[in-house]
């Protein structure tokens, strides 16, 4: 068939991406950024890959430490995730606007507010043109009761949220429209 | 503080993942495959990067052309998504199921269905324990203008939806809660 479609800026981003605030030690202080340019990259071990610039305040932690958290934030955190990726730490201190506890290492401060949270270690890092792409190994991961059924994280208690481009907004979840691993099975060719 | 939080088991993934699928010309005919483990990686080039399993058929296709397309699904396409996720195109041919159209490229070919589409060449493969890390860079991008809002793609009319684990459900976007780059700057400290 003809291309049915139209050209467009080659500026896109996924539809929509993820949110994660990322925490370290930096200067012998925890300090935190928002990242959207993330996602898992492998089973097991539980790697998560994130982009972040190579100037960033926050990178200089992991590269010393090795070590780092990962941190999902829902709904009731939109502002305080859009400023933590707002602001350098070099400028202001951005740990002060959150709950910090640490679970078994002192490299990976994490926040309370959020639903779920990980202490990782860095497993590469891969040079990107302007940035690091930092991959870390999930070591240890955090909840609590109220964000859990049946012993396992629920998504409808968590309520993350996305972000979409180029419209800069966050977006809370929708309906579930669909069950993955089973729905396609409709379109299976009998055997 | 102390740890307020309960440890949980480490397979977690990100809450929620985007959804693609991945098209190549394997063995001659096009092939798709759907992923969600993949995000943007760069600006300038737009680079992104996408998990693969090692023995995946269009792994194949696209190690030896070094292009494939990426084609974002919408809420309407959710049985296929699923689908094209599902079975291998070494047993099923999957592209039976979509409107397969060519921009520039003899190796991308591109799904109609989906409201934005686009055109990649490999940049780098990063070796990961049982899968590759395939980084592409989006060399043309498409869409309609039913997508499409003062000549730049609109989330509200793409509708995408995103997959969450490990309830392994598909969900579509809800409203806005907020707007990027701009609520958190309520928390900048005065100058």
């Amino acid at each position: 068939m003809p291309n049915p479609k139209i050209k467009i800026n080659t500026g896109i981003s996924p539809f929509p991406m993820p949110v994660v605030i990322v925490g370290a030690i930096v200067e012998g202080k925890p300090n935190f950024m928002t990242v959207a340019w993330f996602n898992r990259l492998n089973s097991r071990p539980n790697l998560w890959g994130m982009v972040i610039g190579e100037k960033q305040y926050t990178l200089e932690g992991i590269q010393e430490a090795r070590e780092f958290s990962m941190n999902i934030p829902n709904v009731d955190l939109v502002v305080k995730t859009d400023y933590a990726g707002i602001v350098s730490g070099r400028k202001e201190d951005k740990a002060d606007h959150f709950e910090v506890f640490f679970g078994e290492s002192k490299n990976a401060p994490m926040i309370k507010e959020c639903p779920v949270t990980a202490e990782c270690k860095v497993y590469d890092i891969v040079e990107l043109p302007g940035s690091k792409f930092v991959i870390g190994e999930i070591i240890h991961a955090y909840s609590e009761e109220i964000y859990m059924t049946d012993g396992v994280t629920d998504s409808k208690k968590i309520r993350p949220f996305v972000f979409t481009a180029p419209e800069h907004h966050y977006r809370e979840l929708g309906e579930k429209i669909g069950t993955a691993f089973a729905d396609g099975k409709a379109l299976l060719r009998d055997e």
